[in-house]
């Protein structure tokens, strides 16, 4: 089959090498800028590519919603298979393209878009697809966030030198604002909720970052023999879907806490297979590529969507749930919270693990706390290793 | 599709109830032994199935090697997808299976015999069917084995309480002599090679079990901040392989060392995506017949087999390796080993961190000293995260 490429950066070059030593697979042209046209194979008008009757599939490693939409639609409206490694034109249109997909009797698919490297949103498809019954997922979708916590944790560094490290090692953006306030983690957990339930949450979402996180608190949990994680989760009881982003204290000895670096982490709970974890890297060139490659493989194979039929946007409830929160702030800020236990704090600070309160709870708290100029860190305390 | 089955034990239930259950897939009869064909839909013979014209696909979880080959070459003969949990049968015959399915043009899949319901087989398959290129695998693949250790480590219990434990808990046979020795990992790994390398190592495996593993050495390795798990591992260096099972010494805050119970974990290396790294139930009714459903729904995808073509038999080389190994013994067995650190040790006793060394020279030592009558233990020693 032969592929057709929408971009040539990073990941697209990492794309292209693979399919020239592909067996099965044929590399076509590369869509680029006007003036960028500098090989044989690059074209500058998505026509050049349509118009190519060998094409068989589009990988888009583009970037941005709009144009990279417009690309899709006429792709699978011209038949061909759609390959994505873009969590954000997943995000925004993953319903329309899921149903011109299957209109027109071809594939949409979108691995690398969640985990990068890690075999993530096939396996939970796939689970999907076997009729086992998903209850929950998450874990670490964040490389930058991961680099960052680890770096503060293992090499004692504060959060701008370990920001400064992952920007310098290309973890980070210039402007890391999407990583660093759970943004790009939320995007990935919207998708796992669209392929273990076919709802695409776009409201009611719950995002904390890890810009509140300090060297104090990496102390305090050290003390406590647990690791801070920037970890998503989206649980699914009675219908209602509760889907966030926060950081969360694991024990010293559990999978996450051992996910060091840039390394991803993603789990999801079924009812026949338990709980399935995988581990790997969650970007890179290659590591990404590797999950295209993986899709187109897949369409190979047969495979067609990532995504149960009449997938479609919905409301999360961030009251869904309880859990416990690890939390510092100024004594003065305590009181509101019902504490379980206290830990030592530096002086007129406050750190305490709350009783079960909702996500919601927790995250309105924070906010008007901070909006009153307090400083608060807060985290979901893993009950269970995770 | 309908679904025949050979054998109703604890995951031939399992599979039933998940067929009835499922939207795409139909259960079909089930072959019982005679005398325990107590509803209409349990039969005898296996005739009787393969007769029935609308039966696509048969799973076999009986156990046992020559009636189960017996019967996979029938089911493949007659046209039908075959699907296994049956580590040993597919050991023993995986290359003449698999050239059976391809002439016949239908599936020859087994997810459930390696991981339990770890999706570990099918996710390297699809590796190497996309062109990555597998460089090793390896992991926890014996979930009797990790209950023991974990029960070892974690409750403080001794080997004959925690193997006793495992039995009452239903992972451990009544004679539980292939998990303890490690043959039943061995043969997981063998799975691995085939689904990597398209190579079945016969010969030249190295199996190293858990029996020799003591409460002294979980208190000498906590001292070390280490655990230990039996792992398995295969490396293909320049088209040789080397195919072992060995207890290995793990960083406390590794994923290895956060599997718990009777935990699974399985990892693959390959050049594009880097390394993959599966966590989950390696056994169980529900989990290992979930295995079995995701390769009916990956053969109603059009998946056909989770080995390259021509896979065939191969001899494996204890000697490509060098690994730094744990050992304890007796004082005067350790002056034929270099040495690169010692530990404080028992009277009488040495323990200490070997040089690099080949498997195969440590698992001969081992042999030689215990031929004398001696007390060996040994582990590889991990050099970084596993």
């Amino acid at each position: 089959m032969k592929v057709a490429l929408l971009g040539y950066g990073t990941v697209g070059v990492g794309v292209r090498q693979m399919l020239l030593a592909s067996p099965t697979l044929e590399a076509g042209p590369v869509l680029v800028r006007p003036g960028k046209a500098d090989e044989s194979w690059k074209v500058t008008a998505m026509e050049e590519i349509l118009d190519d009757g060998e094409v068989g599939a589009v990988v888009e490693v583009m970037g941005g919603v709009d144009a990279a939409y417009r690309y899709a639609k006429a792709a699978l409206t011209a038949g061909r298979h759609f390959v994505t490694a873009n969590k954000m034109l997943v995000a925004a249109h993953a319903p329309a393209l899921a149903a011109l997909a299957e209109e027109k009797g071809v594939a949409f698919l979108f691995g690398a878009a969640c985990g990068g490297g890690v075999p993530f949103l096939h396996n939970l498809a796939r689970a999907v697809g076997s009729g086992d019954d998903v209850t929950a997922l998450g874990g670490i979708l964040n490389g930058t966030c991961n680099y960052i916590l680890d770096a503060m944790e293992r090499r004692g560094q504060d959060f701008a030198r370990a920001l400064s490290g992952a920007q310098s090692l290309g973890y980070a953006e210039a402007d890391p604002g999407a990583d660093l306030s759970g943004l790009d983690a939320l995007r990935k957990v919207v998708l796992g909720c669209a392929a273990a339930w076919g709802l695409l949450p776009t409201e009611g979402l719950l995002r904390e970052g890890i810009e509140s996180f300090t060297a104090a608190d990496v102390a305090a949990l050290a003390a406590l023999g647990r690791r801070c994680r920037l970890m998503g989760r989206a649980e699914m009881q009675g219908g209602r879907l509760c889907a966030l982003v926060e950081p969360t204290v694991c024990p010293a000895a559990s999978p996450a806490a051992a996910v060091l670096e840039n390394g991803n982490l993603a789990w999801y709970r079924a009812k026949n297979a338990g709980q399935i974890t995988l581990l790997g890297q969650g970007a890179g060139r290659y590591p990404t590529a590797s999950a295209v490659l993986r899709d187109l493989e897949g369409i190979l194979e047969g495979e067609r969507s990532m995504l149960p039929r009449g997938c479609r946007p919905c409301r999360a409830e961030g009251g869904l749930l309880r859990r416990r929160y690890y939390v510092r702030c100024p004594g003065s800020a305590a009181a509101a919270l019902e504490a379980e236990r206290h830990f030592e704090g530096e002086a007129g600070t406050a750190r305490l693990l709350t009783a079960p309160m909702t996500p919601a709870a927790i995250h309105q708290w924070a906010a008007a706390r901070r909006g009153a100029g307090e400083e608060i860190f807060f985290a979901a305390w893993e009950e269970e290793e995770c």
